[in-house]
């Protein structure tokens, strides 16, 4: 694992990245800073990255004439988004050296592999069983019983792609829901919060983790991240593990996102991994303004070959995405001392698109996680 | 001055910055996290902060078509350098807004008058005199005395245009240095130190100010800003009275930097203002890693008619620049937990050319201007 071909990437130096979203955008903006120069590809015209960015590539993912020539002009390749398609993968990583790696991004697209890779690497996880037929899922209910989740191995977010199963006479609705395509079933987990825990990782094989954040949701999208969470130093202390252990288990560099959750005290076990997310995440954002290295930058230090930044904690915090009209909001929070607003340039507000976010920074509060 | 006619603009919005260098780039990654649309404008077609806009302007100062096409794209102008031309900034200004506005590019871009405006503004400056000949030179050195600099009134920067006259014997040769172009003696201040205060005024005149820095330089070029200065709470209340009184003067829009001499104790007047700089400014940079809002974002925030952000100071700072072959030792602050490093994405290193800085992040001391 350790010393395999390690290249420092020297400021100057382009990095490409798949995908021109926000995320592209605050990778691009971290890379700016280090002196890089950033190449965006995005079939999306209107990309907000590609207005920060030195160059840009409108192409469809399988363009392989435009992928050729992106990576032609690049020194290493990453991505915003798991589901860039494996033969763009495959086509790019062949030429240059694309981080993370196609395995975090096989495991990562593909909920029934995920569940595979994590039980391998001995990760709790709810139950679950795969799907490809309502037999199957008549079956897997007579086991794992319900409330259950019945989710598309792929392509699912923000609860797309999910049908809850409360009680057996739900199992036909939803199967009409998701049928079709590969499937998973999932045992319901009464999680008390969730909790998320960002981690990088060098190509030398170090890694830092960030203190988990806290995540509320609202309409299945992530609302709000806070920091510290409320959590005990012994559920810390896991959590960290086993982002380190899904870390090392997939040679993964780069940031690596791991939503888990935390049930009740009375429950047997009371942390598990529910997804891992191979790129800089959402719940990671408050780690722009209150940390000395942020997680864009860390993901540009581990796929440049860097050491990796300082991960520590200066400021307690409040991430509040800006979602649809969310947005108008942004003169109150530009008005406020203990706010930081990030703005992503998205041309226009739709419902449930995510437009930018605010950083609620906090003096450092006694950590919580010593109440055990 | 109160209440001209203030325009917000909302994210989306186009920010033009006429200057390419590496102030132009980070004042364009600062207004792209929060949303704006960044055109640069420069002569130079290997700009560094062209890799970082949304569209770029490769054209002369005086190319009013291009100039033209830049205004009609652009919702507000700003410039990252003193020395646009005055027809420049006469022709965009009559076609949009211009912040800092044009009675601040003429008072800086003119050594002397930049001391008369100060005079007006009872500003303590080192006693001057205006020269246009050697036989001006010869008196205002039989005032003024030696030693005294005699400086060309424009173009000077990092020591370039300057000749001391440390005994009337060196007048002729410095004359011949200098000569051929308005010029000002001006005495020689013995200072202790060199401070400078980084203060932001609002389109609706609200004003705030970070906290002195004190520079340090190596071969007329700045290298380190150490926060805070070693001076007392009553040279840090006239330093920052001082600048407000400067911004105020000028009906002013945006950051300014102001260059002050600090005399050793037993000096009449211990506190003198040696240059003010309409724009973000070197000794500001330590602002990216110290405050809650930098330099670069309060100017954007300005000149947009936003609310100023809080420019408090939760660490202490030393910014160091990488100057030339200093670029070099980019691993060895990239390695280091305390220190946030900022390249430029310059294409070549040559001497003396500014590279990149260094923020060394350090906790916050007891303040040092309790000393008195």
């Amino acid at each position: 694992m350790m010393n395999k071909s390690i290249t420092t990437l020297p400021p100057g130096s382009t990095i490409g990245i798949l995908g021109g979203g926000q995320l592209g955008r605050m990778l691009a903006l971290a890379a700016s800073r280090l002196g890089f120069n950033i190449h965006i590809f995005c079939p999306d015209a209107n990309s907000p990255a590609f207005k920060v960015a030195a160059k840009s590539y409108s192409a469809e993912y399988d363009d392989e004439k435009a992928l050729a020539e992106f990576a032609r002009h690049t020194d290493v390749i990453t991505y915003e988004f798991e589901n860039v398609p494996a033969d763009t993968a495959a086509f790019l990583s062949s030429r240059i050296p694309l981080y993370p790696n196609e395995q975090a991004l096989s495991v990562a697209q593909d909920r029934l592999a995920e569940r595979r890779f994590l039980a391998a690497a001995s990760i709790p996880t709810a139950a679950y069983a795969s799907i490809a037929s309502i037999e199957d899922l008549q079956e897997a209910i007579s086991k794992i019983g319900t409330p259950s989740v019945l989710k598309a191995c792929r392509l699912g977010y923000d609860g797309k792609g999910q049908a809850v199963i409360k009680k057996p006479d739900d199992i036909s609705g939803a199967w009409k829901k998701i049928s079709g395509v590969p499937a998973i079933l999932e045992a319901f987990i009464p999680f008390e919060r969730e909790i998320s825990v960002i981690i990088a990782r060098s190509q030398t094989g170090d890694m830092v983790a960030y203190d988990p954040g806290e995540n509320r949701h609202h309409n299945h999208i992530l609302d709000e991240t806070l920091v510290p969470a409320d959590i005990s130093a012994d559920t810390q202390n896991k959590a960290l593990e086993f982002a380190r252990k899904i870390a090392e288990s997939l040679e993964y560099v780069g940031i690596l996102g791991v939503e888990m959750f935390v049930c009740n005290s009375s429950a047997h076990d009371p942390l598990y991994v529910n997804e891992i997310a191979p790129r800089v995440h959402n719940s990671g954002h408050w780690t722009q303004d209150a940390c000395n290295t942020d997680q864009f930058e860390q993901h540009i230090r581990a796929i440049c070959g860097w050491p990796l930044g300082d991960a520590a904690r200066h400021s307690d915090a409040k991430m509040k995405n800006l979602i649809g009209e969310d947005f108008h909001q942004w003169p109150q929070y530009a008005a406020r001392a203990d706010c930081n607003l990030h703005l992503y340039g998205k041309l226009n507000v739709r419902p449930g698109r995510k437009m930018g976010h605010v950083n609620q920074i906090m003096p450092k509060k006694p950590d919580k996680t010593s109440r055990n």
